[in-house]
C-alpha cells in the first residue's frame, strides 16, 4: 500500500541500526519515508523515522505484520531466519534480498560451500566437529589456521586465530569451520548493487583496514588497482549477485594475497566498506539500495574525484560527543557521521569522510577527525 | 535537555515544510534528531521524524512548550510573531535567528527602511495608504510600478505589476508598498551562514531563474561574475547578517541591473536559492545552518568543480510519483529530492540537481528531469 500522501511504495527495514538510519536519511531525499522493525525504541533508526515497528526479526507474527505494511522489506542485518522470509515471500511479500541470499551470507559453511561452486576461489576450508578433524586439517593444510563460528560472528567477534599448538578457544562441535590463515598482503571490498530486472551498478574497489578483526578504515578507491584486478573483483561480485538472486547491495569482502584475490565474507545489505559512497559517489549505496529493492533505474556509482577515506569512530571510555562534535566539526576537510547512538566504549558510533587530491593527507584528516570525535586528542 | 540516548543538543524547527525536512537529512547525519512543530501530521517534515509536536505557529503556549524540549529553537519559515520569538528568548529559549532579524524579514517597510538605514542599495520605494500616494511616487519615479504587500507574501503572491492607467489590483490602505519597477538584467542570491560567535561563511553568487514571481531554476555560481560583483554581493548579505544578528542562513535575493546590484528581499533561513549546495557544495545549507544555530565551527562552502543546476519540481495536473520518479531516475546525470508532498498542481514538490562542466548540457539535464517528475515528457 503506496504512501497516502505521496503515492510513493513504503520501504520496510528489518532491523534498525546506522544502515537503517543512513537508508533513512536516503530515502527522505526521494520522498520516501522508511518503517523500520526495531527490538527497542531507542536504536539508531527507531530515533530517525516516524515509521517503527518494535519487535524482533525473528518473531513471525510481528515480521507478518510489519510486512503486510510495506511494499517493499528488506534489511539492515542478516538476522531474520530464511525460512520466515521464504513464507513472507509465499504470502504475496516483495522481499529483497530474497530468501537464498540471505541464508547463504548467515551460513559461512554454506557460503563456501556455495563460492567454490561457482568456481569463485576461497581460501581452504572445512566444516569441522571435532578436534581431530581440525588436527586432520592443519596436518593438510598447514598452520596457522582460523576457526570461526559459521553462523552470527561480525566484528571479529566468532572468529579465532590458532597457532600450533594452541590450546582450542571453545569446544568443538558442529557449526564451526577452519580455514587455511592466508598470508594477506592486503584487504579490499568489491561493492554492487543489482535491481530485479538484472541491472548491476559496481563501485570501484576499495581497501579495507582493520584493527582487532574490526574495519577501522575504508580507502576509495583501492590504490594500485590495475583494470585486470578491478575486473577480476567485478566479475566476482557480479557472478555471486546473479547466482545468489542478490537485490539491493551486496558487499563481496576479499584477500588481496599479493598473487590473487580470494573470497572472505559476503554481506547482502548496504555495508560499511561503502559508506565512503556518500560523500565520495555520484550515488550512495543506501539511496541504490533503495532503487535496487524498488526496482527503479539505478544511479551512477561513479566516485567523485580525487581519493575518498572513511574512518570508523569507536567510542573510548570518556567520549561525549557534546563536547567531541564541536572539536571534530572545527576541521572544515571532513564530513562527520554520528549515528544517534549512546558512546559506549568499543562501540561504533559513527565516521568521518574526508576526500581530497594527496592520499596521506585524505587519511590523516579522516583519521584525526575519527579520533577527536571518540575523545581523543585528535 | 540534551537527547538522553546521544547527549547532543536537541534541535527543534518551528515549520514542518521541505525546509525542515531537508533540515533533519542533515541533522540525522550528525547524529542530531529535528523536532518539528507541525499545522498538520502530514506535512513534508511531519512524515520525517518521529519528534513532532502538532500545533500554530503562532500558539504562543504551544511553542513555549516545544521551546522548553528544545535546546535551541529555529525556524522553516518566517511566520512566528517577533514578540512570540522574544518572549521565548526573555524567558531563557535559545533561540535563532532572533526576533529582530525575524520581524525585518517579515515586514517589507521595514525591510527596506533598515536596508536603507545600512546603507545598502534597493530600489525606490515608498509605504503607500492611498491611491493619491502611489500616482506621486510614479510621478516622481516614473511607471510601471511594482504595488508589495508588506507582510506574507512569497512565490510571487501579494506582489503586482502596474503599468500606467491599470486599473489598481486591490484597495490601496495600510501595509502597503510601492517600488520602483527596475530593469533587471538577471536576478541573483548571495547565502551565507553566521554562527553566535560571529563565524561567516558564504557560497558564491548564484543566478535565480524565474518564472510567474516562482523560481524555477538557480545556477551555480552566477555565471559571468567579476571578483567586484561577488565582493559587493558578499558584502551586502555580510553587513545584512551582522546588522540584524543573523544566526544560521541568510539569502539575500538581489537584482542585477547591468550597472548595480540592488536588494530585493530577505530570507532569514535556509533558501531554495541553496538548495543546489547539497550537491553541489563541500557543506549544504542544511547542515551550515544547523552548525550556526547550535554555534558549533561553521562547514567549509566551497563548491564542488563545475557548475550545478538547480530546477524545482512543480506539480502538473496529472503527476503521479510513483510512475514519474522511476521514469526521472532513468537519467544517472541527476539527483532527485521529493518532499514527501501529495502532488496538487502548481505545487512546488520537489527539486533536481545536476552538475557537469558545461553548463548548456546541465541545465538541459536538470529541467528535463524536473519535466519528468511532475509528468511531462521530459
Amino acid at each position: 500500500m503506496p504512501h497516502p500522501v505521496t503515492g510513493l511504495p513504503v520501504v520496510g527495514m528489518v532491523g534498525a541500526g546506522q544502515l537503517a538510519r543512513m537508508t533513512q536519511e536516503a530515502a527522505l531525499g526521494l520522498g520516501l519515508t522508511l518503517a523500520v522493525l526495531a527490538r527497542h525504541a531507542d536504536e539508531a533508526a527507531a530515533l530517525a523515522t516516524p515509521e517503527v515497528t518494535l519487535g524482533a526479526p525473528d518473531d513471525a507474527r510481528r515480521l507478518a505484520t510489519f510486512a503486510a505494511g510495506c511494499d517493499v522489506l528488506t534489511f539492515d542485518h542478516e538476522l531474520v531466519p530464511a525460512e520466515l522470509v521464504r513464507a513472507l515471500a509465499a504470502g504475496g511479500s516483495v522481499v529483497h534480498p530474497g530468501a537464498l541470499a540471505l541464508e547463504v551470507a548467515q551460513d559461512k559453511c554454506r557460503m563456501r560451500t556455495v563460492l567454490s561452486e561457482l568456481g569463485l576461489p576461497v581460501p581452504n576450508w572445512q566444516p569441522v566437529a571435532s578436534v581431530s578433524e581440525v588436527t586432520r586439517f592443519a596436518a593438510a593444510h598447514g598452520w596457522p589456521l582460523v576457526l570461526k563460528r559459521s553462523h552470527g560472528g561480525y566484528d571479529g567477534r566468532g572468529v579465532y586465530f590458532l597457532a600450533e599448538g594452541d590450546d582450542l578457544p571453545l569446544p568443538v562441535s558442529e557449526g564451526l569451520l577452519v580455514e587455511q590463515r592466508v598470508s594477506i598482503a592486503r584487504e579490499l571490498a568489491a561493492v554492487v548493487a543489482r535491481r530485479p530486472a538484472g541491472e548491476l551498478a559496481g563501485w570501484p574497489l576499495v581497501q579495507t583496514v582493520q584493527r582487532n578483526g574490526i574495519c577501522v578504515e575504508v580507502i576509495a578507491p583501492a590504490p594500485d588497482v590495475d583494470p585486470g584486478m578491478q575486473r577480476v573483483a567485478s566479475e566476482i561480485a557480479e557472478t555471486i549477485a546473479v547466482a545468489l538472486d542478490v537485490v539491493g547491495v551486496l558487499a563481496v569482502e576479499l584477500f588481496d594475497t599479493g598473487h590473487e584475490l580470494l573470497v572472505n565474507e559476503i554481506a547482502v545489505r548496504p555495508h560499511n566498506s561503502a559508506h565512503w559512497t556518500i560523500e565520495g559517489s555520484r550515488t550512495s549505496q543506501f539511496a541504490q539500495h533503495l532503487r535496487a529493492v524498488l526496482d527503479w533505474p539505478l544511479g551512477d556509482p561513479t566516485p567523485e574525484e580525487g581519493w575518498t577515506v572513511m574512518a570508523n569512530v569507536l567510542a573510548g571510555p570518556d567520549t561525549r560527543f557534546a563536547v567531541s562534535l564541536p572539536q571534530a566539526l572545527a576541521d572544515p576537510g571532513i564530513v562527520v557521521h554520528l549515528y544517534g547512538k549512546t558512546a559506549r566504549a568499543g562501540r561504533k558510533v559513527g565516521h568521518v569522510t574526508a576526500r581530497g587530491q594527496v592520499l596521506e593527507e585524505v587519511r590523516r584528516r579522516a583519521a584525526a577527525g575519527a579520533r577527536r570525535l571518540a575523545g581523543g586528542a585528535g
